[in-house]
């Protein structure tokens, strides 16, 4: 099969491998519908986190080619879609919704899903069917589930947007993009997209941001207190991962709000003291995608939200080279690879 | 009056300054019952905070003797009892239940309460009474409730200590033990405390405590583990304020679970990556204790709970500079004044 394998920095081919089999009883092949470039290849794509000859991808949607003898709630033929954490959704991790951090979890991203089919561990506990084969127009919704769409729920879940609040979202890439769909679907009453780029401004508003904040660092933070009475939001998506990012989130947030982190933290350190005097709550990481699947599947195939209009540049997977490219120079927000 | 000032660091001395007057119309003048000695107070004692000529104490228990002409929910002869910042308990911020960063707050230890008179501003939204005057036996408990109770309770809160939880309490003084016996009224089914203090343990075992942990660091993470099914603490509570204490206890807890932390940070920066990778919830800061003071009041009132025990030296104000000492040295947990 091809598959995506990342050389060094800015070095990314589409090369032969082997086609993966059952490799444990729990395990599930798949045949790749689609798959896409997560902002977070770009961390080893510019050279910020090591790599060295490593398969890429942790985002997946398509058809169960293959499964093991022990796997029961999928079979043969379904579409499926799975986050980027495969866990077995049983233990007590899973079941209090923290699936990311499964006692068994292993990280997709090990195995590369950039690729025309992949081995899928714990299959019964990582995967959800659709209801049926998806229209054609409903893939690139299917995949933003896998990650981007589940990590800005979770991110907006974890900044408790709801009813009755205002939420400022920090980073208007894809997940930002989503936490601002997120927050409209929880029901929240005012939304404020950080964002200096027309055409992200335009999917914020059209996703249900309600105002545009186009200033950064304290400045920023400044205009979200004009816009909130000097007290700050109720609930802040921070989706970026820097350390200016982090604490603009943290002081855009007022005392007893909620700061929801899913940037993967890069050289940030938060000062306790500045934590401490600001009152917020904080919590984020790796999004347990798996618990938000079912409901957010649900709504993509009632045509109530659309989260694939975060894909602005669609490539066959062979051009996954220049979809890292357009990403890197910021000329795509979102690259959906195409098989 | 007589009043405690801190010259600078190590030296604190008892003066006649002038007894404190109505400044605005919502203030009231309390003569204080007791007041006592924080944790907090070490640190400009120990040099690690500025410190000159500061009037000092923030935590009192008395009786009102004057209000201003707006006060209306409390009247001359009442015997009340305050949080730390005082706050209006009408704003935006305070109905959230965050009083201790009310837009109006005034924080008591500018104004000093190791004192035989002190003035609370915001007197309606700050102070409440008791349902009369208290028997001497419970004046010491009514007097935690000002702070180091509510503080340890805010703390129990925010790791959201319940049934079922297992709860890690990080730090022995006098809110780490109120955080145990704060733990046990909200139900937590086990409650782990980190103590190599025997008359420590012995508190803590009598406010609820089910485990003594006497390692620290990553060697205490491990108990924790070992004690969790190598899950974590669901709930882990921080009344340090170090960095070590502070990494213990994110380490502490499980993916998912809630770490509240009320030791005032000093030097603390919480590593991105590390929260990240952690999962856990972090919610802490100056405890709004004004919204808990009437369930606090109750709780004391009844017999319920008996938290004036953390006290183990009782001084007379004129005596404050042994309580001090005594604290510095850990000869004692926590220094009642009477006055």
């Amino acid at each position: 099969m091809r598959q995506v394998v990342m050389y060094k920095p800015g070095d990314v081919r589409v090369e032969q491998r082997p086609d993966p089999t059952i490799v444990e009883p729990a395990d599930a092949i798949i045949r790749l519908a689609a798959t896409c470039i997560c902002g977070s290849d770009l961390w080893p794509y510019r050279g910020a986190e090591p790599v060295d000859h490593q398969v890429m991808g942790h985002e997946y949607v398509g058809v169960v080619e293959a499964v093991g003898s022990e796997v029961r709630t999928v079979k043969v033929g379904d579409f499926v879609v799975g986050s980027f954490w495969a866990s077995d959704n049983t233990c007590e991790i899973c079941r209090a919704g923290y699936q990311a951090y499964c006692v068994h979890r292993v990280l997709m991203g090990t195995i590369g899903t950039q690729a025309e089919l992949a081995r899928v561990p714990l299959a019964d506990g990582t995967l959800v069917a659709t209801p049926g084969r998806p229209d054609p127009e409903l893939i690139p919704s299917l995949m933003a589930a896998s990650d981007v769409l589940g990590t800005g729920w979770f991110a907006a879940v974890a900044a408790e947007a709801g009813p009755g609040k205002t939420v400022a979202v920090v980073g208007d890439g894809a997940v930002g993009l989503l936490g601002v769909l997120a927050a409209r679907q929880l029901g929240a009453e005012r939304i404020i997209a950080f964002s200096r780029h027309a055409d992200r401004q335009a999917l914020a508003r059209e996703f249900g941001a309600t105002d545009i904040v186009t200033e950064r660092g304290d400045a920023g933070v400044e205009r979200i207190k004009e816009l909130t009475g000097g007290l700050g939001a109720h609930s802040v998506i921070e989706a970026v991962g820097t350390q200016e990012a982090m604490m603009q989130a943290i002081h855009s947030a007022r005392p007893g709000g909620h700061v929801g982190f899913v940037g993967v933290s890069h050289d940030v350190a938060i000062p306790g003291d500045v934590l401490f005097m600001s009152g917020v709550h904080l919590h984020g990481g790796p999004a347990p995608v798996r618990r938000f699947l079912p409901e957010l599947i649900r709504l993509i195939w009632d045509r109530t939200i659309d989260p694939g209009k975060v894909f602005d540049l669609t490539l066959p997977l062979d051009r996954a080279a220049e979809g890292y490219q357009a990403m890197d120079q910021r000329a795509a927000t979102k690259v959906l690879l195409t098989l």
